[in-house]
């Protein structure tokens, strides 16, 4: 981690009484630990937006592991993706219902385009991408 | 406007570095106004979560004029709602396709509702509800 | 408003209920108006994700009209801006607040670039981009 | 699975050409599997919506394991969650950056706290909180 720099935010006293009790509540342990993950949160969604550059996602799934072809289906495609696939955890949820989720490296669009895939496949129920990044 | 309050922010360097460049790209004149806005985003997020208190909602519907009785229903369900209406403004975009619109205020809960029964309507073809509130 | 044409959907019983009674608490009058809305919703989000292409944006903002130059800076923004903006509506929401609300039409990122300016306005407190688009 | 039922669906001819070319794009087999993605992803937003019943959440975190107790810290917190904690997965990506995915049982609130505990502390850089649920 580099080194620490410190700056002043001024803030209506108003604003800052709501700010503290919305952080209290939110656990948070000071201002700065909270005004530092809103900072990082604001980063990640930009560089979602930009073309260039590596972003982490990871790629939730909910589906039924009894429609035939579908797991070695999604597997096939986690060894195809231009996105360099970290790790898939696997969770049995009930007889029929799987979660999976997949940690993926690549560009915005990349990870896009696979989970794009991963959620239009038969059996997938529900998807979701979400969207992170490694960062300062 | 309540006055001003000040206090400290630590950040690693590198974050720092990063939050700036990304600030000055969304024309943010200075660290302390990019950190109000994020903080009452925040604000924002959380009150909407809330059953009790007021907050405001824009609802923006894209639909075609010529659907028979759409507009006079679309007038009616803002009379009878729970919530607030305060303002409606309509947008004529090409021969078929008019934007409204309409500017509310209410709990979360009586918004959502409001903006349900619109977007629901039969000729009205996209709707989007807007989270926004009064703050200090 | 083109011709209708008419397609199949097969569903499993259960999720057909579910969908059927979510759809109902959500006043859609039938199934067909709100397959009708889920693939605008769809269509419209696939659309703020390509860089060509016009599209239709609504910036909320809520600012404080006391401060110094604010309305004046907002109004000029609108004038320089690329995108074109429709019309715009002003509310008076309490002695200090107001509610903008401004109807812009253009690519993403020109929409994306207008919201950020005014979003990031000293006086402006809140600020959200609503994405939605003119279509069949 | 349940017993597939089936039922027709209109739609103007302009709306359906843009929506095959959108799944087409996005690799759905067909019209049924899009449409039945679009109503559960549509039934899970609001089932996050409600107090009652159980939902599942995907909670990824990004952290620098190096900033001390927080590994233990973050076990203690999935140990104390009303919420179940189904499974984790730790993913190392570069020297100092974690990521951990965390796969939850539980109502929307159970859940939505146990997030936010994670999220605000110290060393965790960013946090997201994925939304899914189990059915039909």
């Amino acid at each position: 981690m580099s080194e620490l720099e410190r700056f002043g935010v001024s803030m209506p006293a108003e604003l800052l009484d709501e700010f503290d009790r919305a952080i209290a509540d939110a656990s948070y342990a000071n201002r700065s630990e909270a005004v530092r993950d809103l900072a990082r949160r604001y980063l990640v969604e930009r560089r979602w937006e930009q073309p260039e550059g590596d972003v982490v996602g990871t790629i939730t799934l909910i589906y039924d592991h009894h429609v035939p072809d579908l797991v070695s289906g999604l597997t096939q495609m986690q060894h195809d993706a231009e996105a360099a696939v970290i790790c898939t955890t696997h969770v049995h949820l009930d007889h029929h219902n799987c979660a999976e989720v997949i940690v993926v490296r690549g560009t915005a669009a990349e990870i896009r385009r696979l989970a794009d895939r991963m959620i239009s496949t038969r059996g997938v129920k529900h998807g979701e991408l979400t969207r992170t990044a490694i960062g300062p």
